[in-house]
């Protein structure tokens, strides 16, 4: 086994495979994609990725790209390693795949464009758009509200247990709570209670220390 | 087993779910949803999927909602039944699961606002945004570029054999060949004879068979 992730430390699709790899308690070497200087655009990267996006994954010689597939692959080819993250069984495999879906289509659009505007425009010097932020800001305010009506039936998204559908929020959420869309959380009681337990995983903890170090 | 797949027909994510189940050569029984009169944002649809939107899924006790999660469920529920869509060797699982992210991340935004510009304004009586079809159709084509390309060395976009990842594009392109935006298709010989082989599928044409008939 030699996995291998290429990419960027402040990329959210590069730290959602991170942290999962770090769930699964699974050793990989980190290629630093060097975006400033457009490495993801160009040969040998694009051959990894012909969308030019990063990450892009080596597990020997299997080589994929997009985040979730990623991730979906590691759960499914280590299953036995590290925190149990999907389930075989279809139904409980169902319910993880409806909050991945959730996830991919609900939540990360307002995140996404959210962590744009407010925790990565102020870092390379841009400026935020006042607008963009209200409107994401209400579009996230939907979304949680029918996490916390979720959450009063079960810890967290899709049951008892963490799962990859809890996981992937990690990236986003961890930049939108150092911002003011922090507050979008914390009107909603277990939606806060949630982020913060998901986000004291020492996986997750891990891939801060390993992005503050750069 | 008594599944029943709740939507509208001129829904995309409805007739995704039932080109899968025509693929697994299952039975389920379709409950429309009068969306014009709005039944899809009250109760008793609410309470199937609390962001209010077609398709919902039973199967017996298990309730869905997403039309990709569902369509996950389907495949691993239903392994053995009809068409191979999915895999469970890692290596294959994982290409497709690449191709199903690509469908959801790349292909679907573009595919979906062109075919709510060119396929369903027109059946509404509404006025399409010229300006968005250039913009949308510029950014398709990058994407079946990247098909092009992976066309020239299997006849499916993950290996030689029709999976999940191709099926879900169906509903849009079905619309899409349908409109002036097939050009953007038929510009791309590999892709155009992709896309007229995956829509001649019996499972597709029975779905089309159903839309037609309401």
């Amino acid at each position: 086994m030699a996995i291998k992730v290429h990419g960027g430390l402040l990329s959210t699709a590069t730290t959602r495979v991170l942290a999962c790899l770090n769930e699964k308690e699974l050793d990989y070497e980190f290629v630093r994609v060097d975006m400033l200087a457009g490495e993801h655009k160009k040969e040998p990267f694009i051959t990894l990725n012909p969308f030019g996006q990063v990450p892009a994954f080596e597990d020997d010689d299997l080589k994929l790209f997009e985040s979730r597939a990623i991730n979906r692959y590691i759960t499914h080819k280590y299953a036995d390693k590290g925190t149990q993250l999907v389930f075989d069984d279809p139904k409980k495999m169902a319910i993880v795949a409806v909050g991945l879906e959730v996830e991919a289509h609900k939540y990360d659009p307002p995140a996404s464009k959210l962590t744009w505007e407010l925790g990565l425009k102020p870092i390379l010097g841009m400026v935020t758009d006042d607008e963009i932020v209200k409107e994401q800001e209400a579009q996230l305010g939907k979304v949680l509200d029918v996490y916390e009506s979720g959450l009063t039936r079960s810890k967290y998204l899709c049951g008892d247990t963490f799962t990859l559908a809890d996981l992937h929020h990690l990236p986003t959420l961890d930049y939108l709570m150092g911002t003011r869309a922090k507050a979008v959380f914390e009107a909603r009681p277990l939606v806060k209670a949630w982020a913060d337990g998901i986000m004291a995983r020492p996986a997750w903890q891990k891939v801060v220390a390993m992005r503050n170090k750069h």
